[in-house]
């Protein structure tokens, strides 16, 4: 995974827009830039119709000399596709490149992200400026890398119903599935008669009077994903035309709706923008009194999930493209980070093997939609206060030597169509897929155990000890190849394999496995105030299955049903175990995987990196740990990097 | 009302799909039927598509076979017309004839009822395949009855604001007013100078700045359930000039957007779908302990409450078309029912005088929308657990001899356009008609009494003793002449009487009721913090009413206000009784009534039945209660038919 | 401020729809309102339909029999244009008349305020049928006064985003701003590409993808809040050509969006709709417990807030058109007022200098949307009970002189773009500009404190000795040399200053003065769970500044962030006080203002009357208090008025 990464030790990197500034203040920005610690700076996504202005008119100049001047103080330059914000003129010229809500609502232009995948004109014109800029600036000494487009998915932007979108859906299910019969049986459309005569009668699943057919929303999903990664290849192709440097894309935090190792395919670097407070508040599932603890901190594993899942995207390679620096403008409440916290992220996502890690934004705008966002810098160019914190993170950089990232001894299988189908078919109102294979995640991190998030077509699982699936919609051959051959302990399901690649149920009954002989015969979806004790400690929730299993019951609710079913070295979970039951069940299997873990108190966290291991405290309280025998104490958001062997605290 | 019931017996049924399975496995599914003991099997309800592939091609092959098959072994069938789910070439010959929603959106085909009531060319369609059924099987020796389309009203789907709607609604109004000048001044639309010139200038109620005129609404509200009332009598209509068996609709549970007693006229036996968890989840206002209280076992009343209710709106005959097997798909929560509920909820409806109890349905599909509701069999064929619940009915059936049902001693008034008027003017947020009428029948249900559900233009209360007309909206003459020749005792309010056809306030002001001085002079719509104590026990909440009166005041709240007046055998309640208080006045009224009363515990039911009483436990644990000085004992779940007289159980 | 007033005594009055009543009723009507004590009477506000039936014929004969058996009862006539209820025909002739919602949808004709303010048609013929009236009634000797429309805003109408609205703006943009570059340069549209070519290209700022630029939203409510005052405009100036009588607007509670000073200025006399108890249950943020507390009483200083504030908008001169006089049919629940509450009412109104306090309606009607909205009379023509309340009051008025209204020490700023513009960008799910002012307001109330409300332009403070400025969006030339010249305290803050005209953040950062060395670094918006304790009594909660200051931290969080900053007589407030804070903090500023302070029990209210002090038990049950050494004892929902001196009780 880590063979030949060019980059030996992390670096540090901004967000910067010369042309929000005065030319006269370039110069200036660069070195303090430079002399701050950083060695990249991302430009140019969002300044199309500065590039642009019009049709036919191109300005280079001041992007020019913006990346000279730039370049000039050393440092490495992250050009970007402008194409999240086509120029108001490009809507003249396809008005229908807008895309449409569900209930039909044109989106205007006026804001970002303003264009459906599926237009093709506009898919055209995207390429057309990739290639332009690729011409102009791929072989530019001071460009380092590309990021292309910036945030796919954010604002809800993956799903269009526009006429574009429809068209492309049929013309897309006719390639899938070549004659009409072929979709009515695989789909099972005799079901209320909903039987086609020609791919142009399907339209797109919104609208339908009660739930269009689960396997005609799975397709639709299946085809909006393809979208972008059509749209992301288009401008991949363009570029590598003309340059050698890395691609990027900077994905989004808890975004499913499309299938992030597909893109990743086409790019050679993943990055994601992690808002740690901004997240918590806006996509977390936690109770308030869980926001209100960490509200200054962030979800002590949100992060950590995402690094580790998009370095799976990234096929080891990733970098965090913009880390909040202080508060946000966009969540509910906009709360500023515990000093430290800013610190505590950045080598946090180093642990996890991140090459660069790039603040959001070199200094807060005072006009339009972020003027509220923090910077480095105040609007009127004095230092915020967090420039301390990274100052401080250059120096420590510069003391030390960074081990690489290495396979974990334990890996959980994401699966973006999983949460496509879970989407479609909850069955229970509190079931949602990210949610379930983040609480197996936070329940190994609370033991302590570092992870890898893996694809759902991954050829083989390496020495790993442990291999977690659950909710898996459907098997493919690849990974039921890789089971085969793998000699550790899996633990599947709730819900795995419960379909086929159709969405119909297996004929032989989910977990739909030769190996393990358990049929599932019929499934139940709790209330929240409907949790059942299990005979051991802990709860179910929200889901439970009843089955047929000539395999060991290992363990059943205080009624009977089995819960936990094994044999040799597969496992069955019927049901979702609540966080004491998790982290039980986890334990224990890791006890028989041979993995070590040991229950670490509330809000410390922990991640192996080589010889080091990080110590981070995500309290706003101080905490002290044994290691080595040895006592560490942490501050409220402090952390410790500490020496496996000789428990020598570097800081 | 029941004079000459041609089934002696209560019979079991199943819904089957034929069109869903390989044709070789049909005999063994028919067989298996029969063995189980049952009787009736419905089909073809969603098969249009099968038998009319095209417009211009009819496939009869396999439902005649299917047919055939089915009947030979032994099974009555009932034939469906397939009105629900007209095919997608039907819709490329009417594009418009889908529904729309109440913000201007098409509604679209990909499901099921994607069809506006008020489209003339869908309605001559539907007419059409009926007849042409109704040629081909109206004397069919197997088919011993016919469902009209299903589950009218399923899905929100009597009310479309489309352009049919809207020139349809136009001529419904000029036959109502014939002059435009009528019409203005029936409505009061001098207030607002919402005064029209022609008849073509009334739109529909939808998209008005704020509320439109209450006139307005409920005349499109009696609009929209007319036109259903006219879309199944011309499939009625249609099938009858080929057969002389009975003609059925399937209704559900707390619809109330058509009058089901109108449509109940042109159809020969009522028949309702009985989904006791479903419902619990999905349209039931109870608060969250009772649902999670009766998750696996249903609101103890509410299906009882639909039994009477459509006993009713079938003029005695009446069926179960769909009872729930096992868990669900459509619910936000979907439970499966304690064992024995099945059970208990056939043996439920049978002592409400149900003739047929047929199960939904016979193997769960493994695709398309309602793969994960369950069915007797699994999709692979074995049998779920319910069967052996089934098998035991048919051999307790085999053993008995059962009664049939007579009027009870009290009787409620359900009236459809009352729900409509409290819908368009609840004049408190938690005012609403069902959810009043229900709380009566659910007292009475308390108290061990059994109820009659009557039209609101019953011409006679036969020998009732007491007869309760909760909240209606307004007299008409045939009520109020079997009022005036009724001996027995009638307790109406709050909010009975108090609007005259035109929903204005009667001159007389409420109730307006010339034997009964009371003057309703203001309401009160209440917070649900604001319970009033009354001077005896128990509270009213959500309403209450100011009066003036001459007639005797029996209970006021404790600040003095009258809540329970009186003359000779009228009474009227100004305010909402909570439970407590429902319980205390009802059981106060059926003493001066001669009905006899026993508070039931909690969950405990039971329901005359003859010389038998069904008594049901739908709570999780066991009860005992003492009948003829014996104890009885029943288990979660478990039910007990008892001989009146003998006090001998017979299971 | 109150130089000439042309009434030295305070007056009642009531609405009276002649159109809705048989003629032969009318004087029996004027002749009983008379008899009550009423000397006003509004009619004609939703009559259009019966004065222009048809677009080429008006019905003048009714009119002026009723204008003329109403005037020779003795009664003065407010006489109304009837532009709120456009008839039907008027939309046969304008169909685009209709304004649209957000997501697009014309709102349709069959309730009232159907019509964009920005269709050019339709204000045409509303300045007509305002000419065509005064030219008729201008003279007449029994209309003493006019209102313009009624309600402008009511029902969300305010904001269309119509075609006709969609051109209006882009006029209304190239007016102010001359050229597109300046306009982009204005919003900075630089930021995401959003750079326009041509006005023509910008839209409105609904159903972008994102938030719209706020500059860009901003701009657009400013163009709402214009329209407003155009239409406004268009039919005073047609009535000024002939009358010489005071022209009125009747304004909302709690409605913001648009400008009330500047509509003010081209009307004599504000007036506005007093619905206590509606408004507490539809428009308020108080707590459950509240809501039940007050639900028959009414929050007891939202009325003195509107009071206060329109006697400004009214530049000294206005009344209450509505009140309430019982309960009303609109509001989620609808209690009925207090014995005693409606003359309190009518009191405080009076001794915050209203001229007249007029009921709506004189009797219920039986029909139509508000058939359950109470009169002084029931539909039947009996007196309602509050009839008794109106009599005592024109008893007690007839009693005793009642004196002007002068300037309380103490203003608060009221500024309908701060309003808008924290409506754009709240930057916290708490924060709300309204909800901020009126904490500061009702601190003041809760010590006994007369408050004046005052535009954000006004000139100068006069007098006063303390001036509060919540939350200013943005500083205006007028507005600082008040300040300039002032002598005596002011209180800025939270978030006052902290943009520029064009929604920027000031370059010198906020708040933005020379005067006073506080610079705001960053923000924080607060989870509601997050209150902050200072270091004296009570917390901080919504919201926080950090701040950078050489003045004086005059108080601090418990954790050392500074919250009040003070020089020789400026004083910023960083956050958002709780109740507790909040009156401690106006106590001491007041005390060192020279403000007279005495902390109020809850519930008791009082209001400063000249020689008099209004007193005021908003409580449910009796209280008592301590004034000139004499306890005074008030019962439920009483008053007293009381002379400051002798401390002689007039009743």
């Amino acid at each position: 995974m880590s063979a030949d990464l060019p980059f030996t030790k992390p670096a540090l990197g901004v967000c910067y827009y010369p042309e929000h500034w005065p030319e006269s203040q370039w110069t200036e920005d660069a070195h303090a830039m430079a002399d701050l610690g950083l060695s990249w700076v991302r430009i140019g996504e969002f300044a199309w119709s500065r590039i642009q202005p019009k049709p036919d008119q191109f300005d280079w100049d001041w992007l020019d000399r913006a990346i000279e001047t730039l370049g000039q103080a050393g440092l490495n330059v992250i050009m970007s596709t402008p194409t999240a914000t086509p120029p108001r003129w490009m809507i003249d010229k396809h008005p229908d490149m807008l895309a449409q809500t569900e209930d039909g609502q044109r989106r205007k232009f006026g804001s970002r992200r303003h264009y459906c995948f599926s237009h093709l004109g506009y898919r055209e014109q995207s390429a057309q400026i990739a290639k332009i800029l690729g011409k102009r600036f791929g072989q530019n000494r001071h460009i380092q890398a590309w990021q292309i487009d910036n945030e796919y998915g954010c604002h809800d932007t993956v799903i269009s119903f526009s006429p574009s979108a429809r068209s492309a859906f049929q013309n897309w299910l006719e390639a899938k599935y070549r004659t009409i019969d072929v979709l009515n049986s695989s789909w099972g459309n005799v079901f209320w008669s909903m039987e086609y005569q020609r791919f142009d009668q399907v339209d797109l699943p919104n609208q339908t009077v009660t739930e269009p057919n689960p396997a005609h929303a799975m397709d639709f999903r299946r085809f909006a994903s393809d979208e972008v990664m059509a749209f992301n290849q288009a401008q991949a192709h363009a570029l590598r035309q003309y340059t050698d440097r890395p691609l990027i894309h900077n994905y989004m935090g808890r975004i499913t709706e499309f299938d992030h190792f597909e893109v990743g395919q086409d790019l050679d670097i993943a990055s994601w923008d992690s808002y740690p407070l901004g997240f918590l508040e806006d996509r977390s599932d936690r109770d308030d009194a869980f926001k209100t603890r960490f509200m200054r901190q962030g979800d002590p594993d949100f992060q950590a999930f995402h690094h580790d899942l998009y370095r799976s995207v990234g096929k080891g390679r990733w970098w965090v493209m913009e880390q909040q620096p202080g508060s946000v403008n966009w969540a509910p409440f906009n709360p500023k980070p515990l000093p430290g916290m800013v610190r505590l992220w950045t080598w946090e996502a180093m642990a996890h093997g991140a090459e660069v890690v790039s603040y959001f934004r070199w200094r807060q705008a005072p006009f339009a939609q972020e003027q509220m966002h923090s910077g480095l810098q105040l609007p009127n160019g004095d230092w915020a206060d967090v420039q301390k914190e990274i100052r401080q993170i250059s120096e420590e950089l510069a003391e030390i030597e960074t081990p690489q990232t290495s396979d974990a001894e334990v890996a959980i299988i994401f699966d973006y169509a999983s949460s496509w189908a879970w989407d479609i078919q909850p069955q229970g109102r509190n079931f949602d897929y990210f949610r379930l294979v983040y609480a197996f995640y936070c329940g190994l991190r609370c033991l302590g155990v570092s992870v890898d998030i893996i694809a759902p077509n991954t050829h083989e699982f390496g020495n790993r000890k442990l291999v977690i699936i659950p909710g898996l919609f459907s098997w493919n051959q690849t990974l039921l190849s890789a089971l085969e051959s793998f000699g550790g302990q899996v633990l599947l399901g709730p819900r795995s394999g419960s379909k086929t690649e159709n969405f119909q149920i297996p004929a032989k009954l989910p977990p739909d496995l030769d190996a393990f002989d358990i049929k599932v015969t019929s499934v139940e979806s709790l209330r929240s105030s409907d949790r059942k004790d299990l005979i051991n400690s802990g709860h179910i929730e929200a889901w439970l299955e009843h089955v047929e299993t000539s395999e060991d019951v290992v363990e059943t609710t205080s009624e009977g049903d089995p819960v936990l079913i094994r044999n040799d070295r597969l496992n069955y979970l019927t049901a979702w175990p609540d966080e004491q039951a998790m982290e039980r069940i986890l334990a224990d299997l890791a006890a028989k995987s041979g993995v070590e873990t040991s229950k670490l108190q509330s809000g410390y966290r922990r991640r192996n990196w080589g010889h080091y291991t990080l110590h981070m405290n995500y309290n706003a309280f101080p905490i002290e740990f044994k290691n080595n025998n040895k006592t560490v104490q942490l501050g409220a958001a402090e952390l410790a990097l500490i020496h496996n062997e000789t428990g020598n605290r570097l800081f």
